[in-house]
């Protein structure tokens, strides 16, 4: 059931789903693994309340709102950047508290695509006799939880892979040293985008080459630190990685099944899960996003070294790349991005389908899709 | 002598300068070895002339102008995007053909950096009681001539380096296929960007694995044919290669005396010359220039591979390196950029300085400058 239309909206219309939309993007580093929403009330071309959902467990942005408007919600207008709930989940049936609270109109930018939603709250809020409007912005809502829709509608995350090069297409010096291509800018952006990932996956040679942290680090924000994952078929991982001891949780996906070494990962404070291989003997990506799925991992961000970036390219999982290129050369001896075997031809190549290309201090950011899985 | 000011410009001073400008650009192919100028003449609001360089031996700009103006060029205002000569050339000196026809004001964009020019022809023109300013879109003058200039700067051309490439940095397959990485529309940049050369230079390397014509080709576009110039150390160019063979001249140079192949290429319609080597036994590029320079080249443009790119990077003789990226990713086991030694830490990277980012149809042309020269 598609129960949308965009037809019939105005200016003001426009304007105060943007407000609730610059309000939804307050939680985007928080909600985990809830969706972003936020929630404008007006009645008379005034503000009467407004608010944003911050944390699973807390109020969504309908009662954040409400609450602060009281009795001058009756009546009013209210836009929300997601279709209100119909279902008790963590809070009450948000569709049931505008309706109480006397709202007159609901404008939606999108249905939820939760399917225990999935139109239901817009119907139970036009059974109530509320008029009911929805896809306003609808693009940008998507976009602004672009996981929990994937997630909702597929069971798997929105997969976004990260990488830092020189112009040439070098991440590290053959000797390894990489610190640091990219400028502060750009590096203060991919921590901005590793906190709105659900997990961050690296892969056992970064691991044991760079014993990263794997954190999410903005001055002044409030972040829920994404789950940690490494892909580690061979439990290489010591023990006494600095993963293990920061904030959240770490979690290693292994096709290893040696006992002792799972028991000093568990001691030492990581999570570890065994994962299918595939007929080759790799690690089974697509299995993987099945059971970061079902963990409820709505964006994941992968930031890995040119083998599994590779992995990734042939797998044709990754929804998105985001490339900081930086203004230096390294040459043919430095390494690359992507391991993958030989191309035989030219029409073996990857295609790419630009996202957006901008400066981001003195780097470019380049994002981009591969959209085609090629052998 | 700087014999220049730019205040008291008007908005219509610019106007007509600009105007100038585009006619000017008109000769971008043609005018080899001189530069590129335009001219217009303004009496009363009006336009009463102009024109623009178009060829060696033809008339000038400025003689254009007055040719089309007649009798209405007295007391007009001649905007000139460079000063007008002094000097018997291969035509009279175009100061004493403004005072001839009675112009009451010259306006130039910037002073001619010819060593026979330098500033005598606007002083000509002050000693015959005409009003004279210099340096309006000096900038944009010098950049239309930036091969011209450099050259009468430095005796040297000014060195632009082409490259064609994948986001990963990648130009050709492992077997050496490379049809086409870019787009139509690069491929046209990248032939405006030829035709406007005045040398184009490659290396031994692609002439025996490509067989290249390389010409301009612009459909509809008069074009005076760059030099070819092909580095070629050993002269193993077979004199049945394509590049004898199209409209104008190619030069190989190289450091090889073997008098019987010399005699075989000049007799294939080849010039051959010799140039210096440094101490490593390699091409002296600096050398290359100066010769270049003697020859009248204004601009010279590189599209050579990954060893040959290499060693310009290290020269740090190319002012200007224009990439055509494709959406395209190849992997780690096509063939680089720039074949360079392995650089030992990060502080050896060469670094860029952007010059400008743009789409150029479905690919991205990224133009830097290294300016720094690394051992």
């Amino acid at each position: 059931m598609h129960d949308c239309n965009s037809a019939g909206f105005t200016a003001e219309d426009s304007e105060y789903m943007a407000r609730a939309l610059r309000l939804a993007e307050q939680g985007l580093y928080t909600t985990d693994p809830n969706p972003r929403v936020g929630c404008v009330l007006v009645k008379d071309g005034r503000v009467v309340g407004e608010g944003w959902h911050r944390r699973a467990g807390g109020p969504h942005a309908e009662a954040a709102a409400l609450a602060q408007a009281g009795e001058a919600a009756r009546g009013c207008t209210a836009y929300v950047t997601l279709e209100p709930c119909s279902h008790h989940g963590r809070t009450p049936p948000c569709a049931d508290a505008l309706t109480a609270a006397g709202v007159g109109r609901v404008v939606a930018a999108m249905q939820d695509p939760n399917p225990r939603v999935a139109g239901g709250g817009l119907a139970r809020l036009r059974e109530a006799g509320i008029a009911v409007a929805c896809g306003l912005l609808e693009e940008q809502a998507e976009r602004l939880n672009r996981g929990f829709v994937r997630r909702m509608r597929t069971g798997r995350p929105y997969v976004t892979g990260k990488l830092a090069m020189s112009l040439d297409g070098r991440t590290a010096l053959a000797n390894g040293d990489s610190r640091w291509i990219t400028g502060e800018d750009a590096r203060r952006d991919a921590h901005r985008l590793r906190a709105r990932s659900s997990a961050i996956l690296t892969g056992i040679g970064t691991v044991l080459a760079d014993d990263p942290a794997m954190t999410a680090r903005l001055e002044g924000e409030d972040i829920l630190q994404p789950l940690r994952v490494v892909l580690d078929s061979r439990l290489r991982t010591p023990p006494a990685a600095k993963l293990a001891r920061q904030e959240g949780r770490t979690l290693i996906a292994t096709a290893c099944d040696d006992a002792a070494r799972r028991a000093a990962l568990e001691q030492a404070g990581f999570e570890v899960m065994r994962l299918a291989v595939d007929g080759e003997g790799r690690m089974d990506l697509a299995a993987l996003l099945d059971e970061l799925g079902r963990r409820e991992i709505n964006e994941l961000m992968v930031e890995a070294g040119p083998t599994l970036n590779g992995a990734w390219l042939r797998s044709g999982l990754v929804d998105e790349w985001v490339a900081y290129m930086a203004p230096c050369l390294m040459g043919d001896g430095a390494r690359g991005l992507f391991s993958i075997p030989a191309l035989g031809n030219m029409d073996e190549r990857y295609a790419l389908r630009w996202l957006d290309v901008r400066r981001v201090g003195a780097d470019l950011r380049l994002c981009f899709a591969t959209d085609a899985i090629r052998p």
